[in-house]
C-alpha cells in the first residue's frame, strides 16, 4: 500500500458560518489539486467548531456548586469546569490539574475536549473564550462529505480528528472524533493469519490510524495546516448502519476496565 | 508537509539470525527504490522479534503457582501465562480474557505484547509457540539504523511498532516501542499558539503518531508487509540524552491516574 499525506495550505482563518469545503477547494486550486474519488479528508476538529460558532465566552457562564468545587480540587476556572460538566456525561478523574470526563459523544478526553488555544473573536479580547467540540462530529463529517459529493460529483471519506491524551503514554495522538464514508474499526472477526491460525488481533481502529498520521502532517501549533488528504486508501462507509460513524470506536463503559 | 508511506514488497518470511536490514533493501530493490536520508523505517515488532529468535515454546514452560492462579481467572493457557508474568514488572488488570501487564520495558499492555498469530516453527507444530518483544526495541532500532548508515551511508530514522488496545475505545493502534534517530516526544513547552497565547497541548507523540499510520500501511492479517517507509518527514534524534528512544512516552507509573 502507498498513501499520500498532503496538508492543504492557504486556508485563512476559520470564521462562524464559513463554508469550509468551499475553502478548503481554494486551498486545493492554489496548489494545483482538486478533490479526487477516494481521497480521505482528515480535519482538526478546531476549524469544524469555529465554522459551527462552538465559542463559549466564559465572562456569560455563572458556574454552580458542583463545579465550584471541582474547581478548587482541580485547580481550574470555576467557569471553565461548569462548561465542562455541562458538555460531559461524567467525570471520570479529577486531579490538581487534570479533569477527564466522559463526553456527551462518547469520548473520555481531558476537559471534554474544550479548548483556548489558536482561538479569537473580532475584538481581541480572548481570554474569556473557549471552544466546545462539534455538536455532532458524526454529522459534521457527514454533511461535508455530502456537500463534497454534490457541488464537485466525488466520493470522499471524512475523518475529524482532535488530539488526546493516554492513560499509560505521555504526549497527545491525534484521534478521530467523527467519520463518515469511512470503516472505523476493521474487524477481522474469524479471519486466519498467514497459516491459517485464527488471528488474536480482531479489530483495527482504522480512523484512529489515518487520523493520528494526518495529525502529524497538521502539526500543533502554528502550522495553520487543519486539513491533511490521505490518498491511495480505499474508504469505505460500512454496509452495517450500526457500524458506521465513530460508535463503533467508543469502548462502552461496561467493558472499560480503567474507569 | 507531504509525507508518503510505503509498504516494502516481498520481504520473506523472517527466521532466526536473518538480516533484516538485508531482506529490506532487497525489498527496496525490487521496487526500484532503496534507501534515503531521512527516510523513516516503521518496522513491525514481530519481525524484529523473528529475527531476534524471541520464540519461547510453551511445552518447555512449567507454570508457577501465581501463574496458575492468574491463569484460573483470566481464563488462558497457565504456561502462557507464566511466561507473560516473566515479561512484566507488575499486572494492571486481570479478568477474564484479559491479562493486562507493565511489560518490563514499561509499556501498559495487553499480554505483555505476546503473539501467537503469523508465527511457526520450521517442523509445523505451532500451536505452542509464542514470540515475545524484542529484548530493548530501542537497542534493536539503533542497530538497524546503524547498520543502514554503514552498509548504504545514509541517514534514517527507525521506528518499531506494535498494535496494542486501549482503555477507553475499541480497536488496536499501531503504537511505538523503540525508537532510533527520532524524537518520540515533541515539545512544545513554552511556545505559542497563532496569537501569542501559550499553548495548552505542550506534549505530542510524534512517533506514536507516524507508528499509527504506518500500521494502517503494513495491514494487519496476511499482507506480509512489515516494513513501511514514511519519507518526507524530518526525523532528529534529540540532542538531550534522556529525550532519545521510547522512554519520553512512557508515563511514571506516579503520574498514571489509571492504575
Amino acid at each position: 500500500m502507498n498513501l499520500s499525506f498532503f496538508s492543504i495550505n492557504g486556508i485563512p482563518m476559520v470564521k462562524p458560518g464559513d463554508d469550509l469545503v468551499n475553502l478548503i477547494n481554494d486551498g486545493l486550486i492554489g496548489m494545483n489539486e482538486a478533490f479526487q474519488n477516494e481521497d480521505v479528508l482528515v480535519i482538526a476538529q478546531k476549524i469544524i467548531s469555529k465554522a459551527e460558532n462552538r465559542y463559549v465566552d466564559l465572562t456569560e457562564v455563572v458556574p454552580g456548586e458542583r463545579a465550584k468545587r471541582i474547581a478548587l480540587d482541580v485547580d481550574k476556572d470555576p467557569r471553565k469546569v461548569q462548561v465542562i460538566l455541562d458538555e460531559s456525561n461524567e467525570v471520570v478523574r479529577a486531579r490538581s490539574g487534570v479533569l477527564i470526563v466522559e463526553h456527551r459523544l462518547g469520548f473520555v478526553q481531558a476537559n471534554a475536549g474544550i479548548d483556548q488555544s489558536n482561538i479569537t473573536n473580532d475584538d481581541g479580547e480572548d481570554e474569556d473564550l473557549c471552544l466546545l467540540l462539534p455538536m455532532d462530529a458524526d454529522a459534521s463529517a457527514k454533511r461535508i462529505r455530502y456537500i463534497i459529493n454534490q457541488r464537485f460529483g466525488v466520493n470522499v471519506g471524512v475523518i475529524i480528528n482532535d488530539s488526546m491524551g493516554r492513560a499509560w503514554r505521555m504526549g497527545t495522538l491525534g484521534l478521530a472524533i467523527g467519520v463518515s464514508g469511512f470503516t472505523a474499526l476493521e474487524s477481522y472477526i474469524g479471519e486466519r493469519d498467514i497459516f491459517g491460525k485464527e488471528l488474536a488481533v480482531t479489530q483495527v481502529a482504522a480512523a484512529d490510524e489515518i487520523a493520528a498520521g494526518a495529525s502529524l502532517v497538521m502539526g500543533q501549533t502554528t502550522e495553520k495546516t487543519p486539513v491533511v488528504i490521505v490518498r491511495g486508501y480505499h474508504p469505505l462507509e460500512p454496509k452495517q448502519e450500526s457500524m458506521r460513524g465513530i460508535g463503533p470506536l467508543i469502548r462502552p463503559k461496561e467493558m472499560d476496565l480503567f474507569r
